[in-house]
């Protein structure tokens, strides 16, 4: 990416004050909402040269590749940017068909009905056969 | 809503350090994402009591019931927790089809295409017939 279509894809973002965007992932296929998670400005050029999703991760403190400990890669479709520049939108593959650290499809998997959160989504894949062993919460 | 229930609706969520989630929201039929905004406890409560979503305005520092100004209120359909549960997703009917204060059905229409930042969804209604020369930036 040459510098003046790096400047134009970052000059307009609104940045937190921890130099940090929201970024919701959606599957481009299913339209379900899959997770959200934050990108720097590292992580969104990453994002966007390589077409394969990097976020940064806030408990980790640095560049976050996902699916680098479990597969599941996300494939950027597309992006998209809210009328206030301070959200962003992923549409993406889901490689593996599993967005969550629990083996889930979505981290969205708690529903409230009313009375408690339920669990409203099947556990697709054991944790432990995904990460092998490595710390899984990314 | 009992003062068991409202514990339980509250006590898992990890509010940030202003006291706030931020809130995905979904259209229900289309599943298209429409905006992201954010939420304090008395909104979660108001919005699962009156299934009628309501934010807390980072920008003027309050309560928003969302369509106060516009009509385009957002009924609530289903509200779920991620698995780190801070942050929630809400699936709703959005009256009158349109979330974002530019007049447009969601508020992420801009679209990178590797250049630039294009529009990448038409207006449906002219904000000023909209909110009525009431300010529009909720």
């Amino acid at each position: 990416m040459n510098k003046t279509t790096l400047n134009t894809l970052l000059s307009g973002i609104h940045w937190d004050d921890n130099g940090l965007i929201p970024v919701i992932a959606q599957d481009t296929k299913t339209k379900k909402v899959l997770m959200l998670a934050w990108m720097n400005k590292e992580a969104l050029i990453k994002t966007c040269e390589t077409k394969q999703v990097h976020y940064f991760s806030r408990s980790r403190n640095q560049l976050w590749l996902k699916g680098e400990s479990s597969g599941h890669y996300q494939n950027l479709k597309n992006i998209y940017l809210d009328c206030d520049a301070d959200v962003l939108l992923v549409e993406i593959e889901q490689i593996g068909g599993i967005s969550c650290h629990t083996g889930r499809e979505s981290c969205f998997f708690k529903r409230w009905d009313g009375e408690q959160w339920q669990v409203s989504e099947p556990v697709l894949k054991n944790p432990q056969d995904i990460y092998n062993g490595i710390n899984s919460h990314e």
